[in-house]
């Protein structure tokens, strides 16, 4: 496959690019029988949407999804779900110097060299706009495995650029257009990002995801562990550059004595290991954070060479996210939904029929820490 | 599939517990033609193997492969290709506690749960031996790459437990058992080591990873990009609980300003993407970090439950590493090799013809900084 | 994966029901560079259209195919290609005695006792309309074929129930609605249908399909053979129930002086092997028969149960083809094509660098016989 | 992949060659927690063997299975299941001939022009003998599915050449050595051979395979549906040229009203489906035929050419089967079985939890007729 098509057994396979018709995804693999419909998936396609804030691009686009098959009288019915989002905003005359550069930091040398030619109507199938078809797919993951395991998604934002945002609260996310789980920092954030718009800079960010109540025991060894398949999904995202399960890279300073989390019959006392050993879940909230670089779309000139290898130099126009990362938080958790959903039809085609006399302990003690 | 198997093209599929019979791996997809035999192999596994430093576990395993396939008069012939390492080393008698216990930050929790029961001599399949069938694959790839396009691919320690590790020189590296790349720093990590193992302690690691001369256009967006992939087979090795590229990390408090590389007809200026952009290799030397936590076999005691569910003591007794990290370096090379031969073969088979005027530019340019 | 996808490095992902909103396809994999636009998939699915003939069933579908992605200004960008194909002609209010029954010969009680539900609509999922996209996907890859390596493919009806058809000549297949390679039967064959209708009957037929100068060398042993994968292809078009390469069955009560076809410098004396070796293409024209069942959509009446398990008796009424074979050569040279693309990607993935002395010999010796 | 893996979700990835050191196989996905044993595997392997009778060839071969992992005190665990075939009768000098040769029939020409080179002892990779592991995998399959559904599979040669073979009882199956399901038609088929062989020619073989109370509701609309991955898996066995389900090309004569096959709540009147509608098994029997064409290693002289394109005259010596048909049944059982276990498993992952008021109907109707 050329790449388009995430997960073995729930499978999104998308197609599109930022400035073309449409964009879209088919599902395959979803089970028959569940409740579904455009509603459900419209909600987090809301939550990434642009233009909501004064802090993401300002370009306009409804992302109104529709579900083309695999539903009948309101329920899957086995069959894949076909999705399809209309670009409406697309802006696409001026392209033309764009094809004649390679913008720093940007894809277009990569697919260039490799393709021999791109669409560059908005960073053509490189845009982040085509994480919209991923998020309406994942809803409908998040929404099966709500129903049979109670899991629950959330994620925030704990850097920008140098600021770092202790968390708070679950309950602050949803209130401000960072995804910071901390109502305090807010004006703090609001200003950097002004500053930086008027520096014409761009700056990262690191977003941290958490799946509560995902079942135990998913994950197979040995390349397909959870965590290996979960760092697949997030460095997939545009603008990733790293991710780290639980502990992650302070795991390095850390000791054997205080990283291995102890077990108790009343649950974990800790969760360093950010909810997998040997790379299947414990039940412990999975934990994953990653570094979402500064966008390249700067209006600061950056040296580069054109298609006949000339030097010139590249400074954007135009609208374009100072931060990536401020519309990425539903994006990871969408990722997330995707990877443990594969694999909790994964485990149930092998595991299925597994009984236990042990049941899975509680993912906290009673009183330990959680963010 | 249950996970056994890694890449699409160049398939390896790997079987084995830590004192079952034998480990081995399928090799499958290599093109046919190029001169193999087990000394190619045996190069790197050698370089993984236990007991040749007082630093690493002491357990005697010759790790000597056999070729079952796959190789006529000394040439590969298209078919896959079976490797076979007997288990000399087994010591399987004693295993009855560990089989009533889950160890913290050990699988046997999660395997518990997941298959119901488990192999639990020496760890079963969630040991690091299991990386020796890999290393031995890995062999095969880095070999035809070399040959093809004179791709190299080495790893150093950056960091062991606290103590940060400069980079001095490649040459370094195969001179201590740390594959530290600086020969000045040995006797500090020494002690270090000498404390930790009289203390019953154990300690993380940061291993960094290079291919030089990788070709230009490997990766398949959306979600099979180089990185992505890169990212699913670094944290797919034990203990590894965070993966970078380029910048990682520090990429969320850089500007755009600063982060995004120039491009010269001389060369790139510098690498912070560290290898690709749009999730596709640029020509750059790809560059991987991993963190690799502490080993969960400890002397110390730590709280755990049994198979009864009641609370226990565990403490581990006999030959371990009271730093895996010390032999990652040529496992994660492996890795990276394996993914970089996965996608040549993809990228040939999707845009094989591709035919361009301009030529990539060097991977750095004059007097650029490298390491 | 749920099915929906074929292919491994030239996939086709298809969605949609007989009679939701759409159907449609994403095609992965196309090389790029190859101009493409709608009309190059019009043709194929104008030759499958229903509607065209008294003998086939008259639901008008324009069938008008939207590229939604993948190509950029006439080129394709080797980004994924969306297809959309609208349905126009849905009639869906009457279902509600399907939905109670299980037709004979019909998917119905397979999907029932699946999934659980189904969508009961002009067949649903089942429904042969989903050949369309299909169709549409493999003139892509027909395309390609041809302007690399000359690749033609023809098909033709040998048999329509019991009546035989002797192949006269390629020219006469498109001038008929049978796709019969011979005009001279046709009046024989529109009495047969005619009476066939009048009875409220239906008939099979045998299909042929052929490529030639497809290229030497694909096909991947052990499993995943050309004739295994073409196999795989022809099995899955809905009621085929039988599939031969070169003399199929007749090898059975041949000896093996005559099967084996010999091998000239100027040539191939014979195609028994229709086009394969050891699973692996020989340069030789690739033979294929397919067996299509009569339609289960009868109007004289068959026994059966209703979703209570109690006796009923099915008939059908309204608009159907008394044989389903009629429309299926378009169909049939779609999947060949499917699978000829897949394999030259796979092929140049593993084999791309093979030089050769000796050059393939040419398909048939000059005078041999080839239909 | 390079084809050398069958199944999705419980896969046999094969190696080895003909008269290489050793052949084997490794089995992923078998679920946890089943008790098996090499004895379990050799039971299919002795069936399988060459050199039972004096109508096959005389190579000598133990075929001992070794388990190399994924069990543990007798259960499966979940891991990968190595398996382990040594070649003891090796006989590999005397190959030079054929190196230089291109055997009609054989697929020497076909690898020749794929690898640019071949492995000629014994037929390398192309010989029948790598369907040695194919059996003793499916030996694992096959027990699972008995002891989770019951399921049964048995097969047996319905045609030798020209002699059909009437089925009288499967009790007469394993009683002689072409398992012909015919105690009376012995002798006639002892003495067809006798003079093929003094002829020094070989002929052809149908052979039939049932499923016996395999799952309902197995196989993937629209492309891997059950009887597509089965025609898939038959038309892999090396010298198979042809497939039918069911009816098969019977059914292209048969009228609607004869094929389709009518439901009572006391079972099915018919089987003319061959166990699966739309693609998706009903409980019926699975019924399969497949043909086998004429070995090609025959004593009569063929027509070739050799590697530099000159004219040669090709003749076997030594050696080999007459009819490689009669040692095909439990190739093809084998074939079955893994196709059925590969779909149980997908089915339970997407359709596991799918409750129904009715319950399948029996397979047949009391007293209806059932080979």
């Amino acid at each position: 496959m050329s790449g388009n098509t995430l997960g073995l057994l729930f499978t999104v396979t998308t197609f599109g690019e930022s400035h073309g018709p449409a964009i879209g995804a088919v599902v395959d693999g979803c089970p028959p029988g569940m409740s579904l419909s455009e509603a459900d998936l419209q909600i987090d396609l809301d939550r990434r949407k642009p233009g909501t804030s004064r802090h993401v691009t300002q370009r306009k686009e409804e992302d109104k999804v529709e579900i083309l098959s695999g539903v009948f009288e309101g329920k899957t019915t086995g069959a894949p779900i076909g999705l399809l989002i209309r670009n409406t905003d697309q802006r696409s005359q001026d392209y033309g110097d764009i094809l004649q550069t390679f913008r720093p930091g940007h894809a277009d040398y990569a697919y260039h060299h490799k393709y021999g030619l791109r669409d560059p109507r908005g960073g053509g199938r490189s845009s982040a706009r085509l994480t919209a078809p991923v998020v309406a797919a994942a809803a409908i993951a998040k929404k099966w495995l709500r129903e049979q395991y109670g899991t629950e998604f959330y994620g925030f934002m704990s850097q920008l650029g140098e600021i770092e945002i202790p968390f708070i609260d679950v309950s602050h996310i949803e209130a401000n257009p960072f995804f910071a789980a901390n109502n305090e920092v807010i004006p703090q954030l609001e200003t950097y990002m002004d500053e930086l718009r008027k520096a014409g800079d761009s700056c990262g960010a690191r977003i941290e995801v958490r799946a509560r109540n995902a079942p135990v025991g998913l994950g197979e060894p040995l390349f397909d562990k959870l965590d290996a398949d979960i760092a697949h999904a997030m460095m997939g995202i545009n603008a990733v550059k790293g991710v780290e399960i639980g502990a992650g890279f302070k795991s390095v300073a850390q000791k054997g004595s205080e990283h291995g989390d102890e077990l108790f019959a009343d649950g974990f006392a800790t969760n360093n290991a950010g909810g997998t050993l040997g790379g299947i879940s414990t039940g412990q909230d999975l934990r994953v954070a990653i570094a979402i670089k500064p966008t390249s779309s700067i209006m600061s000139p950056k040296q580069s060479i054109d298609l006949q290898g000339k030097p010139i130099t590249v400074q954007t126009k135009g609208r374009h996210d100072p931060c990536v990362g401020i519309r990425a938080t539903p994006i990871a958790e969408a990722m997330l939904a995707l990877v443990i959903m594969d694999h909790a039809l994964r485990n149930r085609a092998q595991c299925g029929d597994v009984k236990l006399d042990l049941k899975p302990i509680p993912a906290v003690r009673p009183g330990a820490k959680r963010d």
